[in-house]
Order: C-alpha cells, then structure tokens, then sequence
C-alpha cells in the first residue's frame, strides 16, 4: 500500500514517514509555489532514504490564503487552508495521504468534518501517525531517530517561508510582522540514526 | 522504550501492538475484574507473540463503572471510567502506555484534559497508534496482518463482559438490555499473517 506523506524536511514529517515506513509505501511529497525552497525537504528526504516528489500548488491558492489571513488577522485560518489544498493535491490518484500534524497542534489542523470531506471526496485515506503521540513521546522517538538542526531561521520547505515572502512583496514587512508576531522553532533533519 | 499495550484480543488493540512493535519494547496488558476473562486475550496475545500479563481491577472500580451506567442510563461515561483506571493501573512505573482506541471511537474516548492529567500524574506518555486512523485504513492494516474472527457473540477480554454479568446479578437481565440496547460486533485475533 503507498502513501504519500506531506514532507517539510522537518523532524515531524520525518518522524511520521518512518512511522509508517513498516507498513506503506512511503513517498515523500513536498508542495510548492514556485520557489525553490522544495531542495531543503528534498536534501532531508535523501538524507532519511525516502523518494521525493514535488507538488506544484496554484498562485490561487497562495492568494487564497493570505486573504484568509488578512481578513483575520493572524495565520491561522490561512496556513489551515493551504494545508488543505496540499492534501488534496497529494490525494490525486486515492490510496493514502499522510502529514505530521501532532496530537497536541492547533494549526494546520483539520476539523473532523473537513477529514471527512477530504475522504470521501476524493476517495483518499488520511493518515496523521502522530495525531496519537504528545510532545515527550516525539521529542524521545526523533532523538532516538534522527540528528537534527534547530532554531528560528532554520529554513524548511513549509510553505510559510513562501507566504512569507509573497506577503512582504505585495503588503510589506509590517504586515508580516502584524500576522505572524513569535517566530516558531524550526527543525530540519541532517541524518537518520537507525534504520 | 518499553510501551505497555491495553489489550483485549480483538482487532484494535492487536493492531495497535504491531504499529508500536518496530519503535518500542510491546508488552500486553489486559485488566481484569477477577473472572477468567482475560484468557481470550492471553490466547490472541500467544498467537501474534506478544509478552502478556494480567492486572486485577479493584471492585471498587467496578461499582464506580456501575454507579455511573446507572445515573448516565448508557454505558458511555461507565466504560469511559473503567478505561481510565485501566490506564492509570498500565501507567503505574511510569514510561509509555497505549490502547487501540481509534479516531473515529466515541467511547472509550478520554478528553484531552484528562489526557493531559493522566500523563502529568502518572509521568507518564499516552500513545494511541490508531488516533491518526480511520475505519477503511483500519480495516485495510488488520486484513494484511491478521486473521480474525467476527460477530457478535465472540468472547474477547473487554470489561464489558465482566460489567454485565456484575449488572445481571445485581440488577437483573433488563437493566442490562435497558443500559446496552445494542450489541456491536467484536472480534478477536486468531492468527498474525506477517511478521
């Protein structure tokens, strides 16, 4: 059975592939809206042994989201959506789509009713091997899984680093600065450690 | 890193084990009130090769179970109490404790805050391989990796047979045909098709 699990380079997607790498197919994919911010997940997914594909998502999808953004005031809603688009583009085809959102994040999280909309529509199971993991239990499986880098401006393959961009071309850096006010840790995988 | 696994000899649980089997130590745990109950899950435990051990539940727990069918008039909150306990008996010594419950499971089904308070009371992680998992991706990993048998009459190690002999002979056959109106269907592992 394939899956193709949506691939940041980061320890959770990481950890999710390897997690599902005994029972699936594992095909690492990454989406993009042009830039190339893709080589940091492509360089990690050849550093863990996985294949790695790139996905392109539409300009309307960018455009889709920073609306969303704007017109809350934070990213919430808008990294949600871009999320969505990716797993649907991941979900071309059927069969199994998979990402590394945790038990304990709030975003990008689908609602229960989205999952199942997801599903159905496009005749897809939606994996997340995380959803049943807390933080401890994570921070203990990558530890014993994989050497990583972290830090606020360790660059990944999210698509926030695009947004970000897209956002202070069109708006400015204040906009951006408003929308997302604490800077997140970042992950990237260097090397896995058992296989 | 040792994971004890809930256990009941039924579909779930056993494919929970075999999700966790490549990342952490498995034992099998099954609860048990006292009856011999427990042996359907020591036999499908044998049968997929698992270590498997018994822990006693006091009867106190089984009035508490109870107590609360009664006032609530459904088993949700009395099953949801005595999968609880049996969590906080699994945790005991601290490390990682798992169950089979799924995503799309209403019951047992532990809230977030008492998640969150099981693992900071007990120090311990609470894993559950299958939250991240619904029903066709459920039944796709148990067709590849077990031989099961189903149907409603199947004798496997849940409490719930313990809780109903303990209702009738306190209270009777209609107050159990009162508190669960419908049988589900269970099932129980015979044979592992891979390992």
């Amino acid at each position: 059975m394939k899956v193709r699990v949506l691939y940041s380079g980061g320890q959770d997607s990481s950890l999710s592939a390897v997690l599902l790498e005994p029972f699936f197919d594992v095909e690492l994919v990454t989406c993009s809206f042009g830039s190339a911010s893709w080589r940091h997940a492509g360089r990690a997914a050849e550093a863990i042994g996985f294949p790695f594909r790139v996905l392109k998502l539409s300009p309307e999808v960018m455009e889709g989201c920073i609306d969303l953004m704007l017109k809350y005031g934070y990213p919430r809603y808008g990294i949600n959506y871009v999320h969505l688009k990716a797993l649907e583009a991941a979900a071309k085809g059927g069969g199994y789509v998979a990402d590394g959102t945790r038990r304990d994040d709030h975003s990008p999280a689908l609602t229960m009713a989205e999952v199942k909309s997801l599903e159905m529509r496009l005749d897809v199971q939606y994996i997340r091997p995380l959803a049943g993991y807390g933080r401890h239990a994570i921070d203990a499986l990558v530890k014993q899984h994989f050497e990583i880098v972290e830090g606020p401006a360790i660059e990944k393959s999210d698509y926030e680093s695009e947004i970000r961009s897209s956002i202070i071309e069109k708006y400015g850096k204040e906009t951006v600065s408003r929308l997302f006010p604490q800077e997140h840790p970042q992950s990237r995988v260097m090397r896995r450690l058992q296989k």
